[in-house]
């Protein structure tokens, strides 16, 4: 696949991957409308198989590639959700699946990993050793690199999630996702392009780590540089494929604060007794921060994943 | 109503509370299925209105009532999830709801009996203080006493909770749900065995407040006395109405320890993404703990309600 994912392609991706993952539900809360005066639609991809999304596009990845491809495994480097998933898919196709996880990672992702039978080799917490640690794995395999984000075949993985979005709701005014490397973000816009042309697509991202806001405003690639937010999904920065689309498509990022993301993530707890992680609570930090345009209007909220320590929680001191 | 509802008195219940109420989905683990070799459908009133079962029974109480009997409003004394909901039926017909509980009552559990606009008046946290302090309220108020528990009307609203999930699955081979003061048991059982006479009814109680399990064995009723465990929805003793219902259509009753329910709140919490509270884990705490009976056949589980202070977790020291 080459260039944007056409309607074509995204439609193929969900058929293909439609066997392994969740149609995961839209939940709305007349408690959190009552307090943002919004009417809200929350695309649950927490609860998808490995908790996050990007079962999508992993699974896209490694069922659209050939045996041939596939003769070696897969590799990634990943501290998160996509090593996950990508060990989840390719324990589908009975393949091995290599991940290069950085030293420091959770021991929540670290499990997540191992129960879903990927083969991890620690490096240390910097894109150099991770970069470089991937690249003598996949010397030393021969498995092909499946990247979490900068890649038309993940992107159109990714897309399914706003294309069922879509379906099972009646007309969207706007539909927020969050933003980190962009894959999520672009699947969003083009799905919405296609599908829902009316519908306006705004990315939250974290203040702490606003490359793709500045990116966007100047028309050019910035790098995320020691972006710090609890948001740990939302640590990378756009990639050559993602930032195009998302130039194209996108209508607005907006930022939300720390402090309104815990909040945010607290509040869809509390209210909607679902687990949400920090980086799928940002959409609606940024909803509670301002947004005073979205009164009155129907949102879509892409929930992007629910996997973090449940021992360390932001609103308790010392945990 | 008197005697045990039958299974018109719980059809007509669910016809009068379902436009005020959550028809609730029925959610599926493969995860916990794996874990514990038992296929589980797990029936989530977490996400009922005011989070728990009790808005059944409630709002059947309330819009059950002659607008005479309903003239001064309603009361009751409850530290906990029957307060919240009794307070949203009240509103909803748009008469008061008089909230009595005790001065030790979780703020969580105050803050949403104000949300609902319920007149709370605080009394000492003993039974004697609460019944006395009721007493003058009716008094003053000349309001109706609904009973958390321990009456036919409000057993038969907590009896659609099972009536539900036994439509929305096939067929069960066991059903079990927690144990408190009865109401929600008792309804579980009648709806079970009117509507799916092979499906087995167990109760799941807390070791450390086991009176239901004693009077069960003993056939007689025992209060509870000093019952000490973190399930704060079951310190309640069976009543006179409830406890004939269970003594007659209960298959067994077994306890979990506190460790176990712990353990099996925190891998609903992380396996299902989903926010219960103590007292809803105690029957999956129950599996976690044994009944090797089950291996391999098809269980549902009531998962009872999601209202928790998120600022203390019992897996967090010091929170």
């Amino acid at each position: 696949m080459s260039g944007y994912p056409d309607l074509t392609a995204i439609r193929s991706a969900h058929r293909l991957i439609a066997p392994y993952i969740h149609r995961t539900p839209v939940l709305t809360s007349e408690n959190l409308d009552h307090l943002t005066g919004v009417s809200l639609f929350f695309k649950c991809e927490n609860f998808q198989k490995a908790g996050a999304f990007k079962s999508r596009g992993a699974t896209h990845a490694v069922f659209s590639a050939s045996a041939g491809q596939l003769h070696n495994g897969v590799c990634t480097h990943s501290s998160g959700n996509h090593a996950a998933a990508l060990s989840r898919a390719a324990a589908l196709r009975d393949i091995p699946a290599y991940i290069v996880m950085p030293e420091n990672s959770s021991r929540v992702k670290v499990e997540a990993v191992v129960h879903y039978g990927g083969i991890i080799t620690f490096c240390r917490p910097t894109l150099v050793s991770r970069e470089q640690t991937l690249e003598k794995v996949r010397e030393k395999t021969g498995a092909i690199e499946i990247h979490p984000y900068n890649d038309p075949v993940i992107i159109a993985g990714q897309a399914t999630a706003a294309k069922e979005l879509i379906e099972d709701t009646d007309h969207l005014d706007v539909i927020i996702a969050p933003v980190g490397g962009g894959g999520l973000l672009s699947g969003t816009a083009l799905s919405t392009h296609y599908l829902s042309p009316g519908t306006r697509v705004i990315a939250a991202e974290p203040a702490g780590a606003s490359d793709a806001f500045r990116s966007f405003r100047d028309g050019t690639l910035h790098p995320s540089v020691e972006p710090e937010t609890i948001a740990d999904g939302l640590l990378t920065s756009l990639g050559s494929v993602t930032f195009p689309i998302i130039r194209d498509h996108v209508d607005a990022i907006v930022l939300a604060s720390e402090g309104s993301i815990i909040r945010a993530m607290k509040l869809i707890w509390e209210r909607m007794k679902i687990i949400v992680e920090p980086s799928a609570a940002v959409p609606f930090a940024a909803i509670l921060e301002g947004l005073e345009e979205l009164r009155g209007s129907r949102v879509g909220i892409i929930l992007s994943g629910g996997n973090l320590d449940l021992d360390r929680l932001p609103w308790i001191t010392g945990s």
